[in-house]
C-alpha cells in the first residue's frame, strides 16, 4: 500500500480514524477470557466489526510488552491476523524506536520483515541515522515523532521549534517522500504551523478521545489541501463498553467520530 | 542496589565496564546452535565468564525483538538468569522507549516488574511526564539520551545545546536521583561540557570499540570528582572470537579495557 492509495481510501470509505489497540487484558470485556489468547480475539472481533469504517489499525507495543513474550506472541498474531484478511487496512506500529545505525536495522528487520507492518513511529532524538535503516523499505512508512498529544511536550518539543525543525530536517533526508508525522490533536494552534511549513505529508493525530482534542478543529486545521490526515482514536472506542455488547459500543463511536467528518 | 552500591562495585572490582549483549543469532559461534536457546547459552556463558570483571550488563532489546517471540523468550531467561545468579550486576535494559503516561507505566511494568531490570535507557523527547512512570520506581533507574554516539546525533543533539537542555531540565524532575544519562564516547569533546553540568551523574558511556571511541580520554574526562561511569563495550567484546574459544578471547578483551583503567 503507498500513501496515494491511503488516500484514496480515506475519502471513499469517507473516514480518517486509525483504530489504536492499546489493548489491556485487564480492561477488556470478562467473557473473553476463556479464549486461550483474549487479548488477540478482542483485537480480532474489533477489527472485523470496524474494518469497513476505519482506515488503519495502530497497536502500541508497550501494552503487549508488559504481558512479557505471552504479548509478543499476541501482537504477532494480532498483526499477522490483519494483514492475511483486511489488506486495505494501513498498519502501524506504535513502538517509537530508534537506535544506532546496526541495532535500528533489527528493529526494522522486527517490525517491517518478522511482522510485515506498513509503518513504525520512531522518535527523531537520534537523528538521521538511526531513522535512514527503516527508510530503505519501499512500500513502508516511518513516521516521526514532531509533536506529542501528552502535557510534557512542551519540555523539549515547543523549545527553539524543535518540533518544526525535525519536520524541515528530515525532509531533506534520502527517501523522505516515506515519512510521515506524529502531530498531537491536544495543542491544535500548532497543528497550522505543521500545514504551513508541510502541505503533503502525512499526518499521524492522536490526542483526540480520552486525552480530550476535538476532532471537527483537528480537521479544520490540517487539511485544507489534501486529506493525508490519520486520526487515532483508542481507549474511546475499545474500551466503549465493558460487557458483552462492547462491538456494537465501538461501532456507534467510530459512527459518531465519522459522521463529524465532512469530505467532499 | 543504589548508585553508591555500584561506585562501590566499579572501585573494587576496578572496572567501569558494561557487557553490551547485542546478542545476534546469526553471529554466535556456530556449535551453540545445537542448543534448545542458543542466544540463551551464549549471554549466559559470557555472563558467567565474565561476571567478576565487569560491574553491569546492557541487554539492547532490538537484538531480541529482530527474532518475534522466541527472541522475546531469550530476553525474559537472559534478565532472569543474571539475576538469580550475578545479584550484584547492575542490568540495564537498553530500549529506548518512553511515551505517554499511560503507556510508559505498561512499558515500566514489562521492565522494571515482569522482567526485573535495575534501568531502562530511554528518550527524552516526549519529556516530563513520558519519563515519571519509570522514576517512582525505588531503587530504579532512569538512563536518559542526552548525547548518543552515533554521527547523527548532530541533526538536533547538538543544537541549541539540546543534549545539556535534557540534563538541566531533568535534574529538576521529581526523583532525578534516579537518572542517569548515556553520553556518547566518540564526541569526547562534549563529554568536559556534561561534566561540567553535571558532576555527580551516573554516565552511561557506549561508542568505545567498535564505534571508535577511546577509553583513555573518556576516563579522563568523565571521572575526577568520582567513578560515576558505566563504559558499555558490546560486539567487541562478544564477538572477539568467532569459533569455540569466544569466551577466551572475550576476556582477553575485558582485560585489555580494564588494564587501561587506573583507580586509585
Amino acid at each position: 500500500m503507498n500513501l496515494k492509495e491511503l488516500e484514496k481510501e480515506i475519502i471513499s470509505k469517507k473516514s480518517f480514524l486509525c483504530l489504536g489497540l492499546d489493548t489491556d487484558i485487564n480492561l477488556i470485556p470478562k467473557h473473553l477470557l476463556n479464549h486461550d489468547d483474549p487479548v488477540y480475539q478482542f483485537n480480532k472481533s474489533l477489527v472485523d466489526r470496524l474494518s469497513k469504517k476505519i482506515v488503519a489499525v495502530k497497536i502500541n507495543t508497550a501494552f503487549y510488552e508488559a504481558r512479557g513474550s505471552s504479548g509478543w506472541i499476541s501482537l504477532e498474531r494480532t498483526i499477522k491476523y490483519i494483514r492475511n484478511n483486511h489488506p486495505k487496512l494501513f498498519t502501524i506500529a506504535d513502538a517509537k524506536r530508534a537506535d544506532i545505525g546496526n541495532t535500528s536495522s533489527m528493529y526494522a528487520k522486527a517490525f517491517f520483515e518478522e511482522m510485515d507492518f506498513h509503518s513504525i513511529t520512531l522518535s527523531p532524538y537520534m537523528g538521521y541515522d538511526s531513522v535512514t535503516e527503516f527508510l530503505k523499505y519501499k512500500n513502508k512508512f516511518v513516521i516521526l515523532l514532531s509533536l506529542t498529544s501528552n502535557p510534557s511536550s512542551n519540555d523539549f518539543q515547543l523549545k527553539n521549534d524543535l518540533y518544526l525543525n525535525i519536520i524541515s530536517e528530515s525532509q531533506k533526508w534520502q527517501h523522505s517522500k516515506r515519512i510521515m508525522y506524529v502531530a498531537g490533536a491536544t495543542k491544535p494552534e500548532y497543528l497550522s504551523n505543521i500545514r504551513k511549513l508541510n502541505e503533503d505529508c502525512f499526518l499521524l493525530i492522536p490526542g483526540i478521545g480520552s486525552q480530550g482534542g476535538k476532532m471537527e478543529e483537528v480537521i479544520e486545521k490540517t487539511t485544507k489541501k489534501n486529506k493525508r490526515v490519520l486520526i487515532n482514536i483508542s481507549r474511546a472506542i475499545i474500551y466503549a463498553h465493558s460487557g458483552i455488547n462492547y462491538l456494537d459500543s465501538a461501532e456507534e463511536v467510530v459512527n459518531l467520530y465519522n459522521n463529524k467528518i465532512i469530505i467532499e
